[in-house]
């Protein structure tokens, strides 16, 4: 039984991973920490954990939580998590950390699209977590960097391309939309129900953070530098992340030689699911679950493949890779805990 | 490990028992039936279940699924119900019918509201599976009559003050709301999206069908004839009903007394849940669990109690209270595959 | 040409009297006013409005406001009204007031539900802008306090009742369900998208400020001191408000009688709408428009009657209403400007 | 004052087409049309006309209705409208028709998209009525082609950028989301609220049959044979269109030196509005209205150009452009009776 703790409990990725840790069977929640709301029992924060979660909220204190808890996993902004971080780690504990803050390898790139890094030197050491792709590095990680929820649809949508060299890089476009809660539980006017219900728009063009970590790791699966439009709109639904993607063909290839390549590429994958041709994956089929849904298709007409993914960006675009990762890390089945079908409708 | 059937597996009902049976530890899904999609892998109709449930749809017939099944879940319309179940019974199976056809007692009232009744006969044997209610009967029970949806919600909201004498049957109004899952997964105009969202609207208005089903389970609580206003209303959620319940106080009683009642009346009930004074229930807290969250108010301007109660119609409200059905009649605790927190937003 | 000022135009009843005023033929708008935003085009806090509307909002001067307005629609927080409408009305405008400030005629009242009053001599001068019931007192009006929206609801829902003495006061209840736009503009978790999707609650059981204001309707129809208990409940559409209420009759009537009663005491009234028996109103079906849709339903079983009504809140609930109180002071037919027919989906 | 007919009233966008011709100052409904619904009111199929439209739903009799309509609106599926337009343009009406019929030039494009064309005669003298584009080609119109709702927004998203020739048309990626009412009233278990609601999918990737619409209208513009991707998904909102449209620049552009370009190539178009720099459109501020807003952003880093384009896909996208055009034909200044702001929230 491995002892955890959420540190930034109060959001919505902290109360999904304390939804996804109690039903962990290996794991043991001892400890939740939330600033703002220190004092107060989670279970009245969020009234779905009524009569189940009995713990309090408490400042984060490092030291603290290292007696108590053998992994941290921190669901912070980015910049407050690089404030707690190294402590964590100094502490004794393995951290998972959710935030952005060490996930770009190159200082410069965090500085240019956020800020200064506070520690740069874990950048080196943090593992990017995204089993799939990194497996064999975060199975010995001291600090994973849990990624973002677009760039997990998009590796995830892109890699066997990539990987085999079919498209050519340069001519990638990616529109995504995301479900609100990928916006958070703060109080800002544009997550107002009035606001997004009924409502649809893009933001972030040409501009959004998740860019450069997209980037990294399409370079890394292409060999060579890759740049995206990458596109992020809002969608009128809590959960969910559908990620459109575009590239040239180097070669002709039809649908279905594509998506028996994608079977290969992903054969053995518990937690990624090729659809079959004619189908196309929808967000509500893997709501509450760690899936990634991909269907694919290539269209003669242009030349041009387009892979269709989705995730729930709680779930697989946060915590719930998040648990996965725990779960390499510790030598467990990966789908350890994380076996509940989506619920639907 | 219990063998079962899913006999209508292709709604709404049908596909969230087999979410919850394949999370169960001590049932395996050895079959499932869907007269129009005979044939068909039920993963086709329902991507949520890709690559982890292979089975196919088949025709329903009771000797091929008493063969491979100890018992069968009944999710089928009412007046299709009867036309299966006495021959699931005869085969064999035990039965836990999710329709209307065998919950109320009385022939006639069946008549009344519904139509002429096929086999009367088992109208006896039935046992209404409310565990919080008739728990000793359903251990025993051949032929469990799972209850309907809005049923369970005003039962055990009102069950702690008619068992106790504490308010006048005659004053009872309930207006309650539910999510559009309960009208079933039938094309119908009214339950396109266009219809449903941006809408909200009252029917059935003293006509629908469940008021018998109430008013039976009322009239046994207070021992006396109950007669009540139940008014539905349809809201756009997915899931989730909510009943709103008033009721004239026999005598002055404060909130806090109220609450205290019903926790010890609720005590060691793992699915009903109370509410502290000055919180009410939700019904995006209870989504996809087999919660019934309560809240009470008195209020002494107007010498009324108003009870609150919540839970996702899908699973309390059908399926999970069917599978709670299954423990009570194996004698497992009853949370055994249902012990998976809400999930919230 | 009648001249008009918005006062706190920023909030979702602000942009939809800018809406509802810019459509009407004999009304030019001359001045915006919101605190937070002065100096900013309206046009781009509200992007509906681009190219169309293109002033500035202002700080709120009374004496400024005057100079360019007949009439000032003043849509801001109770307790904030009271700070601005002695003044505009010493300046000389005729005030169109939509908090809750000058509705309640007695200040104890007031001082018991909000808190102390700040004006009280106004108290004895405002006309309660509800039409359709108290249309003779509007017309020379000063200061209009326009209705609230639940109370809008329940008034026209109960007035052919109460005026006709066929229910008893003492068994009303009433059960309401508001879109999210009542709660306004402002950033709160609670009206967060993903805290009102897929959700719904009651919330101020009991202790809604809304209750005295319908009491005092309700016993100025029904000639005797009325007490309800009103329950309002968080919808998760933007607009619309569905009030179901509930009384015993005094003696038996069919649903056809009811009906007719109805339709007679609503006779040339031109936004209350009554559907025809077997047919309830849906709030879809007055979006954007400042009808008020009746259904009644007449139950036998139990002697009571359940009318339904239906509004958009924003419109007949404020906006809509405040621009025909604005008709009903002008001597212009109640629905100039306000004509459009509901937007359905 | 010309006398119009709806033919196919029963549909969404019949009743907008009743909504926005009611409101129309210069235009008299005469005559709707609704096969199934023959006989009944049209009030009685959308309560939202209650008390304001007494118009009873007849047969389509060609005959008939040209005796009674100088205009008839004709709003059928693709393939039923080719058996009424061409009886009623020998009757003697001009036609607006809002179906796929009449929209491609050439009858083997409609038969390799859709069947094969029962009055190709008619092609070559049908006008596609987008006057953004072909308006002097309307003014004169007998039959007017109505165009497809992603291809207006797709076609005034690029009009600036091809007739300039500051894009490469083969880079075109067309990323569109729709509103479900764009798929009808019709019963479909796909169109159901627990299907739509809560999700979000692609569809009809590289097959949808508004590709060859789209690509006419690019190819006019660019003056040579366009292809383009162009992928649909389905919102959970009832109304709207966003498009976002992404191609190469041939050369660099600034953002501020494309919306000046913008700007000037719509001068003087009252529906079309160009968002500020910094500012993007979102579907939720053209609701209920004619309006197509647009955003434009260059991003240096990969060369292309993003423009996002949205309109209510009732409005713009079918009735309201249907209205536009038929203000066009008749002389009148093109926002008669399209006035009215969008409705927020």
């Amino acid at each position: 039984m491995v002892k955890v703790a959420v540190v930034g409990a109060s959001g919505y990725t902290g109360v999904e991973l304390v939804r996804l840790l109690a039903a962990h069977p290996e794991a043991e929640i001892t400890c939740l920490t939330a600033r703002q709301n220190a004092g107060q029992a989670m279970a009245s924060l969020f009234p779905s954990l009524l009569d189940r979660i009995d713990l309090i909220c408490e400042e984060a204190d490092a030291g603290a939580i290292a007696e108590r808890a053998d992994i941290a996993f921190t669901a912070l902004p980015h910049q407050a998590a690089m404030g707690v971080v190294p402590d964590l780690l100094k502490a004794g504990c393995r951290v998972i950390d959710l935030s952005a803050d060490y996930r770009l390898r190159d200082p410069e790139v965090y500085r240019a699209w956020y800020s200064e890094h506070g520690s740069p030197e874990l950048l080196n050491e943090s593992v990017y977590g995204l089993p799939e792709i990194y497996r064999d590095s975060v199975k010995k990680a001291r600090l994973v960097a849990n990624p973002g929820c677009y760039p997990t649809s998009v590796a995830l949508a892109l890699a066997p391309l990539l990987a085999n060299e079919l498209i050519d890089p340069a001519t990638l476009v990616i529109d995504s939309k995301s479900g609100t809660s990928g916006a958070g539980r703060a109080a800002k006017v544009g997550s107002l129900f009035c606001e997004v219900n009924e409502a649809f728009k893009a933001y972030g063009v040409a501009s959004h953070r998740h860019t450069p970590e997209i980037e990294q790791t399409l370079t890394d699966l292409a060999g060579s530098q890759v740049r995206v439009n990458f596109t992020p709109h809002l969608l009128p639904v809590n959960r969910g992340i559908l990620s459109t993607c575009y590239a040239t063909l180097r070669r002709e290839h039809s649908t279905s030689d594509l998506l028996d390549l994608f079977r290969t590429h992903y054969r053995g994958e518990y937690f990624v699911r090729i659809h079959p041709q004619g189908s196309l994956p929808d967000v509500a089929y893997v709501r509450g679950s760690n899936f990634c849904d991909l269907g694919v298709v290539a269209d003669s007409r242009t030349g041009r493949v387009i892979v269709v993914s989705v995730i729930d960006n709680l779930v697989k675009g946060a915590a719930g890779q998040a648990v996965q990762n725990m779960n390499v890390i510790l030598g467990l089945p990966e789908h350890t805990g994380l076996g509940a079908l989506p619920v639907f409708p």
